[in-house]
């Protein structure tokens, strides 16, 4: 069987993706898929999501170049999640930090800041245009 | 403001959270927690979720004893994910494996197998009962 009908989509034909770098091991975003969105990923060998907020399929990149080539996929014990190790172009966050985890909470309580500890690697006005 | 403020909660009061070790950087799970769920990690320093298929608030390893130690919690960029690095005591997965991606695409074909590719840490039976 293929493995993309043993996937367990959500309501709305998603399951979750956690983007990590491949070289490094750093995670650097999460986003959500559909049966679509991967069979495009495996077709081109770069990774493809389901724009929730556009509601269509986005190759990650194609605005900015910062493209994720594909290098390892793997799917969680219950089928609702997938990992994919990439080598990422440039940055995977639209802010322009290599990662979308680029703010952590400053000490482990609720209280504590939330400070920017990432490497920024673009700025997004070049990229994006300063629109 | 409180960070706990800042998350944005989907329509069912979560976020999704990617577990990931602290020491390899081994991406062991994806779950989802609700605010209480972060105040628990947070006031516990144990990584807590809310169960979706029980409907109640879960400390990581009520029953396994497999605990996560929450050393660091990050925030993505538009405030719908939380990466936590993590000292996983035991396995993360309730099948034994260290993490729950312990299944591999062979090939990065859609018609590939899922093959096995994960370290087992524990055996189910001797850690929930032989049900």
């Amino acid at each position: 069987m293929n493995f993309l009908d043993q996937l367990k989509y959500d309501e709305r034909g998603l399951v979750a993706v956690v983007v990590q770098d491949a070289e490094t091991g750093e995670v650097l975003m999460l986003a959500y898929a559909n049966r679509r969105a991967l069979e495009e990923t495996l077709r081109t060998g770069f990774v493809h999501f389901y724009s929730r907020s556009r509601g269509k399929l986005w190759l990650k990149g194609e605005t900015s170049g910062h493209r994720q080539h594909l290098r390892e996929l793997r799917v969680d014990c219950d089928g609702d999640a997938v990992l994919v190790k990439v080598v990422q172009e440039g940055g995977a966050c639209h802010t322009g930090y290599r990662s979308c985890f680029y703010r952590r909470l400053a000490e482990n309580t609720a209280g504590a800041a939330l400070v920017e500890d990432g490497e920024k690697v673009f700025e997004p006005g070049d990229v994006y245009g300063k629109g």
